[in-house]
Formats: structure tokens, C-alpha cells, sequence
């Protein structure tokens, strides 16, 4: 158990670097906006909640490498103190690179220390807070690269994070839809598998008849709903949606870029040709709902997906930090690898929800409010990280997130 | 049908103008903040309502007083057209009051003579845009006290509606918790008389065993939420709760005040003795969460209140424009004729919703996103209006409405 | 002297009453943003300077009406104490009308009372202080007419104060230049009459040779300068200026309208034909500076202005509320009967300036920052209220007062 | 004349890399708020400035090493085109370090090259424009140091650019004054030596007799006013000043810390004890102001500075980055070392100044509102670049430069 868990923490600790590689200097302190956070923040956050949560607790004669980082590395946690402010985070040009990475060295070898303790007296917790480190790293890797993606964009010279080509999709197959029963059903996380605490307890949930895409909707199917006036029309939105297209003026999705009359899209390659033969992605809670309204269709929502969708095979990270073009019809596809799907499920408790009572209980539950669920995954989710029952969340304005939009519908209509 | 359906619009129109009875002739222009509106704007957008609906589709040769009135009236219906903007009604100081009543007399002629027409090719849609002009005006009465209220509360004078003094009240009896088996059962609106939209279609939908308090929180427990530092623990808040606490300097619930070490409590009577028997009002989803979650509760979904609640077989109006004090225990109390409470629901479609394509298809729908729903009524709901399967909905920061606190727990806890 | 001064202070109380004749009940409360008042706060407010400084220091036994009006009609005296809110002005709907009233009679009956004690001990301070507040309610009944301009404009029906048309304008006469040469010259009030603090001392004051253009700028001037791109060229603006134009989208004079093809304007008698020889008016500093460097001139200092200016003969009041048509040449013309015209000018205190110790000190000294001069007088100021050495002053941007521009230049360019 | 203007043109560049010399690699983008600018910044504008006003119009064959640059690195000049948003600089990771260090190599050879071309056709131009982009880049020399400071004090860390200690300073000596009779004098720059055209045309101006103090104000002093409730006394500020006073909640000079009982200040030297014999620094012009008024003093004019202050004689950078302890009596000094020196003027036009015609013009005039003029230097200021005449100018508000207080007063007072 120990060899295991100390080999993926070292895994997950070294993929956070090695994600970093591509990067200049000058990026890791870019933050574009208080929602993003810069690749040293991550870098030193994720340590932060390993020292925090594990070795101050627990490693007898710990000693952190600067007292003040307790406030400075904190992204949320009241329970532990004071937070350096949010929108700031670029600002922290000190510590430097050099002193995150001996920052995590120092972080990493206490860790170990505790683990190779079988004999500890809180070993069940350790293994479970290590366990938990994890994936928290996990999430913020992916985070690194949503952030990063957002923060380069604001460049004039639109930089890329690798400088791979976009394969050519051809044209997409039509969209199917794939036919569920509903009735009574278990949803939430049953195996003895890690998961978050918002994904428990399981409890049963009635469903009526619905029927759900088998695949994502292509950039060549917004592109009709753009051309249709989509952004134009009022009776497409919900009201507070309308109400950010009209403040924010937007007309297509994040990242879509027009030039010479030829339809560009800004990825972590730079700017790409826009294929429509692709997932529309970085679309708002609002524009999908407002895309799947003017399709007749709906939103699904998170246990209807839950209850489609088979348990994730294959590990999420693409390789291309991209969403696939789409798949052909037989089965229910691009579930985990491509772009989350929102749903119109508020984030909220399940029934019989508990949060921990620690400092740890901020983790989930005090968000459940104004946010929405996503499900499935993305091209740039941490591989091993999905779940079926994995509760992603956002509010419905975000865009900077790779989500994209799954269609549902009830049954015989 | 028609002379009931007469009746019954003379008389809701009627009570309009009556609550309008102690108002100063300066007072029907107040707007406090854009989400009130003024009396006198109410007036108009009531009556607007009708000649919108009614009389321009319907009446022929319909003349109206003042083409400008379609914008400066409109509240929300894109379909219609462009809107007043909302921050500025109380600067419409024309019309006057007396061109507001003139615009009232005139329209309600053109509907008395639309149900006259009993030969009317739209007869069916008439009889029911009445009905729905009915409703909707009821729910602006109700708006009518919680904006008065709201605004008269900025004058330092802080004068009152009426004059009454309200009754002192006796220490409430302990809270009673009533069980509910859950299972799978019946939601939404069955019967043939009239509902809104969101309330339909009925549908199963499967619940967890439950427990619900038999009465609203009381000022004097909450008091002692307070006393406990409720308002300076982040740790019993949701995230967005607690950064509006701290953005506002929230420390108890809106209207009450503290003079000279006399707990008081601003009231549509004036300012009186804040008495710990009356059920706490106008507090925030937020202040109803946290402090369930430090009573060791929670707030009940709207299911459970459903499931729950007898139909309302009493009128709304309790005659004071202020809660009465809580009731001895034995029964489900204090569900209609109170404070709305608040629900952990978020305001969604029903499985199976369909919002009307015309611009009365604005009226539910569209509000569909961020918001929470409320469930039963308050002292200023209208006679008549609510039923068990009505669903009030309102953002969760919100407290300028007559909003309480009913604790929901799982069984067995 | 006692019986003159009653004579001006009962006139001038008159005059504000009468001013408010034409309003509407509902046109009383009206403030359509902070910088105003509404028309029943400037009754108020003027009589809560008499009570403030006056009855209460120093008439014996004087009771007021409601201790609560000294915060509430407080402007910005922080020696007095507390102020209520000012963009809240507008939400006092108590006192009513009628309670104002009565407090202005109540207030009226003291100062008389005052002023006909000759014994009084501080007789020579309440001459003053009466005088003192005779000045300040005109002051206030000028801007009752700018603000309720102001206010009456964000209603879509574009309620007229007075029904009258106002006559065309012939062509008018080029424009012709006055020249002065400068030198060193007295500036500042010297004679024994009333005058604000701000215009003293009389002081030297060295001027190069300069030129004074004999009218105002017309609509048709400026619009040519609009005509030409004016409102589109950053290099003919001040850096704040252009910020300004940028973020609020101006386009043209404030109460500019275009209907259908036709130049229209709105003023105190509705909407009007916009006569190509009327001055423009309601243009910020901005705009007249910007105007001015489009010109080849600039905007004069406030000491060549004094210099050239022959001290004021006639009444502001021209009778009409609105600027007249541009005069022939001859005479330098337009100086206090229609637009106030800004100066380049910070306003700053005179070389050896001194603000009175009490809370009077605040009438003129605080705001001598940000701030520019304008000189002369408007259509609506009122009757014996301006001097040749009257400094009158507002921010840069603002456009709500009769502000015009009279073009100056370097003499021999 | 080409040597000399080339040698002092290397040693400028030279000392803006000089300057970055103790910076950590993530400094380099440090932006707190959008008005300051990251090193890096400044050293790519700079040459900004080079490449578009000399190589760009004047070097035949020019090549720009990135086209985007003339957005990315253009500050304010509407003439050359659109500018990359001010508060987004600290967002160009790139082009990196290196990239930028590239383009100054490049654009230097360029400007030798033009240098030593002796036979251009615009030799004058040349010359000109290249020794007003050296006085420019001196500016943003002193920017350099002002935008680091408030940048680094940001971080919880508090990080230091050089690691001296200051030295302590002797209890200062009594504040002497200085008198000069005013009368007719000549304002402005007069020799032929460079100047910015702000400091034309030279002019006659007449003065009252004045006073200045021999010194800055202390530290001492200004903790006295604070201790008298310096902060809480409106009656002391100017109304704006009040206002930011309540809304930024100042009560202290920028950069003042409290801590265990010390009394320690920021500086670029890291936290030092704040000693009482040093001038007071970091404070705006309210702050200034309501000082002097405590003090029963006031600001000096810009022209009683220009009136009283002999040219400058020994070079600005007093080598600390820090100003200095106050000096003995007998001569009025602090002049150009220290800290600079609110003026009570308004930054405007001197009588006749005309801004040049093209984009370059854009330099200084354009700013000539809402600004006051600053005079003197400070202990960060340029080697070389101050002048008797120099007018610098910030907003009212503004704190992050190095600036102080010098007291006037009237003559026989």
C-alpha cells in the first residue's frame, strides 16, 4: 500500500513539473483575471496542502522553509487562517521559481517520511490525506493548463504551449440519439475506489424516459445557430444569461477568432485553423443552454448522464490538450476526453450529504451553491482522475474551462 | 364564467388601489435600489399587463392613452420590446398618479368589454390571459408592501404604513419535528384550476426519509445564533454566503435594529419591539442555510415541503403585514400566512417543462438559473393566490422579502 | 436696512416657491443621479441653512419642527455632523410637500423674528449669515432648474417645465475678436457689497495681451466641428477627456436629439428645433476645450475673462430658461444671461485667501481641487445674484449646467 | 555634438540595464496596479520610443523585429495607433527577457547608425529626437524604482532591491523660513539647453511676498498631525481629499507599517525602522495639503518654487533610493534629492505654450488637467535630469512617487 501510493504521489508530483516544461520564465507568474491562478501559485498551492494537511499535523519536528507561506499558498480554507487575496496571486514574484522547487523538494521528502511510518499513529488518516493530496494535484494540473490557456491569450502574439498541428476532422457523422428508460435508479459512488465526498452518499433517484446525444456538438453545428442569430435573440436565453451576453458582448465562443475572413481558433498549439468537424468548446452554462434551446433539445441533467454513461475506460489526457473531432455514431462517445459537458443540475448536496468537520470539510461542500454540475471530463483532465460519478462545477458564466455541450431530450418527442 | 371571472378582475383590481389607501402622494415614486419598484409603477405595469396581452391582440379598435407606455411598462418581455430601464421607474414621474388611474379605468373597460364578448373567435385564450393578468396582478400586490417597505426604510424618519401596534408574544413552544417516510410520490400541480406554468407537469420523484420542524425559527433562536458568533464563523457558511456577509457587513437579518439596548425590529407599522416569539424575518438563503447548519439541520428541499404541506385552506392576508407569533405544536403551522421559506432547491424546469412559445412564455422560464425556490407564502401574499404547489423564487442573497427560516433533517440523525 | 434685508429674504423665499408652480406633485422627489437634487430637497435644504446657521445658534427658544432634518437636508457640512446619503435625496418621501412648507413658513417666522431684534448681541453676524443665506438660495434656485432639466430627461415622454416656443434664430453674426492687452491688472471683488469668500482678496495679477471672441459658440459651430469628426479625434483632446469620451459614448452636446432626420433639442419647454444660432450649450470643459484647439483658440483664464468683462447691468434672468439667439457684434456679448462659460482656469484659492473658521468655512474652500472656473451666468440663474468677480465651479465633465464656451486667443497669432 | 549625444544615449541604455541588475527573474513582470509598469515593460517602451520616432520614420531600410510591438509597447499615443490596455503589462510574458534585451541591441545599433550619418537630411530632427528619447528614458528610469516599490509591497514578503540599512537619523533641526518679496518675475525655462516644452514659453508672473521652509517636512512632524487626528478631521481636507481619506481608509503615509509596538516603514531597502529625523514621503497632495493647513502653512506655488529654488547643481540620485535626513538650517535645501514637492498649481498651459503638431505632441500637453505640478526631484530621480524649471505632475491622489511636503506661507502671517 505504502510502495504504491508513495510511487503515485512521486508520479503525480513529477507530472505537475514536467507539465511545465514548454513554459518561459515569464509565465509562471501570469494570472489574467482573480479566477486564474499562475503556474508557480499551482506549483506551490498543491505543496501547501500536503505541509498543511499532513506533515504540520502530523510529522513530528516539521519546519516549514518560510512561516509566511501558510497565507500566501492558501487558496480558500478558513479553517486554517488568512488568505493572501485571490486576484494578487501573479503579484507573488517571490518566492521565485527556484524556491517553489526546493519548496516542494522539502514538501515531498517530508512526505515520503510520514508514509514509509507504518507504525504512525494516525496512519489511516495519513494514507487517506495523502490519498486525498493526490488528487487534488490532479485537478489543478488541469487547472494549470485551463489558467494558462486563458492567461496567454491576452498576449498579442498568442503564444503557444506546444507547437503540434491540429489533424484535419472530416465531417462529422449525424448526430444519434441514444435511448434511456429512467425509472428508479442508484446514483453517487458505490466501490470502495477513491472519490470526493460529493459524490456520496448513493441514494436512489427517479428518472423519467430520456434520450441523450452520442456525441458532442461540432463547431459546425454552433456555427448554424450563430449564423441563425443565436446571440441575437432574446427568447434563446435564460434571463440572467442574456443579461451577461448583452454586458460582456459576446458572439461566439471563448477563443474563436475571425481574421481575413478565415475562422480561427486560439489552442494551446496557437492559433489553429477552426474545424467544424470539432467539439465546440469553451462555451458558458448559458450559451449551451441556449444552443441546445434553439436545437429542441435540452441540458441533461447529472443523473440522467450518470446513468448513461458506462464507466470511463480509457485515461483522460489526450495527448493533444485538444478535444477530438467526432466520433462516429454507435455508441455514446466523448464522454471523458474531450470536452465536460454541463448539465442543468445545480451543484448541491446529495441527500444525506456530510462534510468532514476539519478544515478539510471546506474542500466541496461549502460551494454548493449558484453552481452548476459537469460531467464526463476533458483533454487536459489529469489521466486516471474521471469517474462516472466525478461532480465537476462551475458558475454558469465560466468559459475558460473546456466545456462543451451534450444534447438531451425526453423520450417521444 | 364570466361574471365570476368579472368579478373576481374588478375586485383584484380594486384591491390595488385600497392598498394603496395609506400612501403619501410622495410616497408612490420610491425605489429604493432597482430591484424595488414604485407603487405607482406597479399600478401601471398591472394594467400594462392587460392591454398588452388582452386588449392590443384582442380588441378591436383598441386606442391606447400613450403609445410610450409599451416601453416605459414593459418589466422583462423582450418579446415585446425594448424596456424602461429597470434602476430608473422611480424617475418616472409622468404620468402622475391621477393619468396612472386614468390608464387603469381605461384598460379595465377594454377587458370588461372583451369578456362581455362572449362570441370572441379567441374566447378560450381571453378567459385564460384574464385569469393568468389576475394571478400576476397578485403577485404584484404582494410585491407592492415587500418594496415599500424596503424603500420607506431609508428615510431616517422610517415612517410607517399603518399605525397598528402588534401583539406581544409569549415564549414559543419548543420545536416539534415531524416525520415523513418519503418514497416515491407525486409532484406538482394536478388539478384543473389554475397554476402557473413551473408547476407543471406533475411528475414521481423519489425522496429519503425526513423530518420537518413544525414551525418557522423564531427571532429568539436566532438571537442566539448570533450570540454564538454566527455571523463571524466562515466555517457555517456557503462560500457566496460568506463573501456577501463580509462585501455587505451582514450581522443580523435586514429591518432590525438596535436602539438605546431596546431590541427593535422595523415594521409596515413602524418601528417596534423586536419580540423573540415571532418567527425571524427577511433574512438571506444564505443566513437561513448557515444558521440550520449551526442548529445542526438543514433547509428542506422543495419536494419534502410538498410532500409535507396540507393544501392552504385559509386566506394569505393575516391582516397585520407581519408575521404572527408561533404557534403551539401538533401541526405542520406557520406555511402560508407567514414567512415564504426558503428551499435548498434550485428554481429548474420540471422534467417534462414547456414554457408557452408567445412572450407570456417569458414569464416563468427564463428565471430558470440561479435561484432558489421558496415554498408557502407570507402576512402580505395575496387572498387567494397560493396553493401547496406553488414555487416563489428569488436569488439566494436576497432578504427585502417576508422570508423565514423552516429547519428540514434526515430521519433518523 | 432691517426692512430691505426682510424685503430680499421674503422675496427671494418667495421666488423658489413660485419657481416650483408648474411642477407636478410627483416631479417633486425627482433626482435622476447623485449630483442632483430634487426639486422638494432644495426647498428644504435652503431653510435648514436659516434654521442651522441662524435660528438655532442664536434665536432664543427656538424649537425645530424635527431634529431628524439636520442630517437629513444637510448638504456636506461636516462641522454641523452627519449628512444624509446623497444619491438618496430623491427616496425622502417624508416629510411630504405640505411638511416642507410648513417648515419653511416655521423657519421664515424665526428669521423675521431675528432680524427685527436690533438689540440682538451678534446683530452684525445675523445681517451677514441672512444675507449669506439669501445668496446660497439663489444659488439653489438655479440648480432647481439644472437639476430638474436634468431629471425630467431620463423620462421617455420629455415632460416640458413651460410650454413656450422659442423663437428662430437668424443667421448669426461671424464671430469677432476683442482685443485686451493684458498687463498687470486687479482681479477680485474690491467694492463694500456681498460677496462669496472665493473672490477675495483683491490681488495683482500679471496678463500677457490676449483676445475675447464677442459671443458664445452656436450650435451651428459646433455641429460643423462635429461635422468634421470632432468627437473622433483623440489629438484634439485632453487625455481625461478623451477617457471620458470613450466611456460614455458622447457624440454631441448633452440634450441633443436627432428624430427622423430632424436636429433636435430638449429643453425646460420640451423638445425644440436645435437653431443653428442659438449658443450650444451643456458641453463639459472637454468638449469646449477640445472645441476650442479644433477652432485654432483656447479657452480663456478666469483673470482675462474679469478683465474684459464690464460688471453685469441687467437681471440673469432672461425669462425664457433657455439661452438666446447670438447677438451682433460691437459689444462683447452673452457674458451672464446665457451660458456660463468655462475658463481654463483651476479653481484655486486667491493669493492670501481666507475660509472662515466655523462650519460656514465649508461653503467655498473644501472644493478648491479638480475643479475649473466658469464665469458670467445662464438663462436660469437668478435675479441680482451675479457679479463681474463671481466664481462659479465645476468638475471638467460635467454637462448639466447651462455651460457654453467663449473662444479666447494669444493675441497677434 | 554626435559623440557627445552618443555617449550619453549608450550610457543611458546602459543604466536602465544597470538598474534591473538586482532583480529576480520573476520581478521582471510586476505590475500591482495599472498605474505602474513592469521592468520589463519599461525597458521595451523605451525602445519603443526610439524605434517609432527615429528609426521608423527616419532609417531607410528599417526592420522592426516584431510588428506587433508598436501595439504591445506603445504608452499613450493616439498618433501612432491603438495601445495595448494599460492594466493587462504585466501580462506579456512575452516577448521574454531576452526577447526584449534583443530588441534594445537592435534598436540602439539603429540609433548609431542614424547617429553617425552626419548628412541626413533631418540631422536636426535627429539630434532632437534623440535627446528627448534620453530625457525620456531618464523618466522611466525614475518610474523604474516607483512602480518596483509599490509592486514588491504586495508581497507578504516584503522583499527588498538593495539590502542597506539606512542610517539613523538626528533629531532634526526647527523649521526656518525663508522670505522673498515676490513682484513681477519671469517663469519658465530660459536657456538653450534641453527642456520639455512644458516649460515654455519663459513669462512674466506677478507674486505676493511668500515664505518657504528650509526643509521637508519630517516624518517627526507628520506623526504629530496623526496623533491630533490629522485623519479624522474633515475640516482639515479638501472635500475630494476627504473623500478618499474615508474610502481608502488612509491613515498613514503609503508604506508606514505598525508592528509589535514599531514603528517601521518600506522601503526599497526592505522594512527599516521609521525614523523620525527623515522627511515624510509617499503622501498625495490632500494629504499634503491638510498638513499644511494644520500647520497653519499651505503649499508653495509652482512659481514661488521656481521663484526660490537656485538651479541644481549636484546630481539626483542621492545614491540610497531613499531621501535623506533633514538637513541643518542656513539654506533652503532638499530641493532635488529628496523627495519631490507638491505644488498648489494646477498643471496647465504656460500662457502661449504651444505642443508640437505631431505625435510627439502628444508628451505633455495633452495631460494638462485635473493634475497638480510637482517641483524639485527626488532621491530616485534621474542623474542629470532635473531642472530648476522641471514640472512634473501626478493626480491629487496619487502616493507612489517619492513625494513630500515643502511649507509656504504668506508673507506676515
Amino acid at each position: 500500500m505504502t510502495d504504491q501510493l508513495l510511487q503515485e504521489f512521486n508520479a503525480t508530483r513529477a507530472q505537475s513539473i514536467r507539465n511545465c516544461e514548454p513554459l518561459q520564465a515569464e509565465d509562471f507568474s501570469l494570472q489574467a483575471e482573480a479566477f486564474t491562478s499562475p503556474p508557480k501559485w499551482h506549483l506551490a498551492h498543491t505543496t501547501w496542502f500536503f505541509e498543511t494537511f499532513l506533515l504540520k499535523p502530523w510529522l513530528t519536528g516539521y519546519n516549514t522553509p518560510e512561516p509566511l507561506y501558510e497565507v500566501m499558498f492558501n487558496s480558500y480554507y478558513n479553517g486554517i487562517g488568512e488568505q493572501f487575496p485571490r486576484p494578487w496571486r501573479g503579484l507573488l514574484s517571490r518566492p521565485t521559481l527556484d524556491e517553489v522547487l526546493d519548496y516542494r523538494d522539502h514538501v515531498n521528502a517530508g512526505v515520503e517520511q510520514l508514509l514509509r511510518n507504518r507504525a504512525h499513529p494516525h496512519r489511516a488518516d495519513i494514507l487517506a490525506r495523502v490519498t486525498l493530496g493526490i488528487e487534488h494535484e490532479k485537478q489543478h494540473q488541469e487547472l494549470f493548463f485551463t489558467d494558462l490557456k486563458y492567461s496567454l491569450y491576452r498576449n498579442p502574439l498568442l503564444p503557444a504551449y506546444m507547437s503540434h498541428s491540429l489533424a484535419p476532422a472530416s465531417t462529422p457523422e449525424p448526430l444519434e440519439w441514444h435511448a434511456f428508460e429512467g425509472g428508479l435508479i442508484e446514483i453517487g459512488h458505490r466501490s470502495a475506489d477513491f472519490c470526493f465526498d460529493n459524490e456520496l452518499p448513493p441514494h436512489a433517484c427517479f428518472l423519467q424516459p430520456f434520450e441523450l446525444a452520442h456525441r458532442l456538438v461540432t463547431n459546425g453545428e454552433f456555427q448554424a445557430f450563430i449564423d441563425d442569430g443565436g446571440y441575437r435573440q432574446p427568447n434563446l436565453w435564460l434571463a440572467d444569461g442574456w443579461e451577461v451576453v448583452q454586458r460582456e458582448g459576446w458572439n461566439a465562443p471563448l477563443y474563436w477568432l475571425q481574421r481575413d475572413g478565415a475562422a480561427l481558433e486560439y489552442t494551446l498549439h496557437g492559433v489553429q485553423a477552426r474545424e467544424p468537424g470539432y467539439p465546440v468548446c469553451h462555451v458558458s452554462a448559458y450559451e449551451a443552454d441556449a444552443y441546445a434551446r434553439w436545437a429542441g433539445a435540452r441540458l441533461p441533467s447529472e443523473q440522467e448522464w450518470e446513468m448513461a454513461a458506462p464507466e470511463v475506460q480509457i485515461s483522460a489526457d489526450n495527448g493533444t490538450y485538444h478535444p477530438s473531432p467526432s466520433p462516429g455514431g454507435g455508441n455514446l462517445g466523448q464522454l471523458y476526453t474531450d470536452c465536460w459537458q454541463w448539465t442543468r443540475s445545480a451543484y448541491a448536496p446529495y441527500p444525506g450529504y456530510r462534510a468532514s468537520a476539519d478544515a478539510i470539510g471546506e474542500y466541496n461542500g461549502k460551494f454548493m451553491s449558484n453552481q452548476l454540475v459537469l460531467r464526463g471530463g476533458s483533454c487536459v483532465s489529469s489521466t486516471g482522475h474521471l469517474r462516472r460519478s466525478y461532480r465537476n462545477f462551475f458558475y454558469p458564466p465560466d468559459r475558460w474551462q473546456f466545456t462543451g455541450i451534450r444534447l438531451a431530450r425526453d423520450s417521444g418527442v
